[in-house]
């Protein structure tokens, strides 16, 4: 543990708590007596991540609105961002894990090496303080956000993100429908309904029909509260 | 504004900060130039909100698990709850909005108000840092967090929460069907499959019909990332 604990940066006072954020609950129920295991850990870390992200990126981008923000730090807090550091980590070999979770890949499943990175930010937080957890989020994500304030983030096609985000709920009936044109040819307005499985859902506008397109499916996704 | 620091118990060094953090958008684009409004420091004070409250819930309910302590949270800092807490500190008369907001009662919105006190957070985290944020929270949600304490936020109703949630998003088609009865009269087990718009959703077993409906709506919430 002591050499995660150089890869984190950060020594624990308290190392049960590093091990209780390294404890799946699956090994915690492999085990007789009620051995804590990492979801509570994880639960204090998530919002940490949150804020703590959040606050670089409203460093970084001084005069980009609310809306932006979100959706560049949901792209960075996500499982697949957070399991791709718990790797650069070499976190899965820390992980203690029931031996069915073992057998079927859960040392490397991104599910559980995302809510293990969370966790041992709680445990940070709870060792240390806000400034130390911080410090070592700042410090894992450094490239990452080196990445953000170069635009690697940035969502430019609202269409395939609320179609992906539509499609994981089970919905696949899309359907931009052209209600509307206005102004002369050289400068025309176009009108667009985004339906969703036969309801529209939201309307867009825009100087062509792709961007009215584009248009509609952001707000859409603004409804769903996705960016 | 002084007398709103002494609601809020905190005096800010950088008064343009609080003032930002009360202004809205609409009042913004009602003024020529560029001024700021409260929308980016919302941003970051969400996340301080979810933050702290959640340690406060890990720390008052040292048993529960994360579903749980995330249900409770979500309670305490959804728009209401906030809005709520925004109107004992008579917020609302602090705020700087559009005219045309103004005619139409967004002094009193609760979206307005919510979105005000989460940038007040954001704001204090950026003046005087995470330990006074973290101060001016606790106290201000005390009698809050006493309640939840007391358990006046546990959800023990799913299949009402579900329904609540699906009809916000414009979604009604709601059946539980029975698929199955289990073992002897006296320790019977039911199966229930949730459909919502004709598709089977989720499925949830229990010692009474009941006790399978409650189940399924709970993993349809924890589905669709409600609680």
């Amino acid at each position: 543990m002591s050499s995660l604990e150089n890869r984190l940066n950060y020594t624990f006072k308290d190392k049960t708590l590093l091990e209780t954020a390294l404890t799946h609950s699956s090994y915690s129920k492999s085990i007789t007596g009620d051995m804590p295991y990492n979801e509570r850990l994880e639960f204090l870390g998530d919002a940490f991540f949150d804020a703590i992200i959040g606050e670089a990126l409203f460093e970084a981008f001084p005069k980009e609105e609310e809306g932006f923000l979100s959706r560049i730090r949901a792209t960075i807090v996500c499982e697949t961002s957070l399991a791709r550091h718990a790797m650069d980590l070499e976190l899965g070999q820390y992980i203690r894990i029931g031996k069915g979770e073992e057998k079927t890949g859960g040392r490397e499943r991104p599910s559980i090496l995302a809510d293990a990175m969370e966790a041992i930010m709680g445990a940070i937080y709870l060792d240390g303080g806000f400034e130390e957890v911080k410090k070592v989020v700042l410090t894992l994500f450094e490239d990452t956000l080196k990445d953000a304030r170069n635009g690697k983030y940035i969502i430019t096609d609202y269409k395939t993100a609320l179609q992906e985000w539509l499609q994981s709920k089970g919905i696949n009936q899309i359907k931009y429908v052209l209600t509307g044109e206005e102004g002369p040819d050289h400068n025309k307005t176009f009108f667009v309904s985004l339906e969703v499985q036969g309801k529209v859902l939201t309307d867009g506008s825009g100087k062509s029909k792709k961007q009215a397109e584009q248009k509609a499916a952001e707000l859409a996704l603004r409804r769903y509260d996705v960016i």
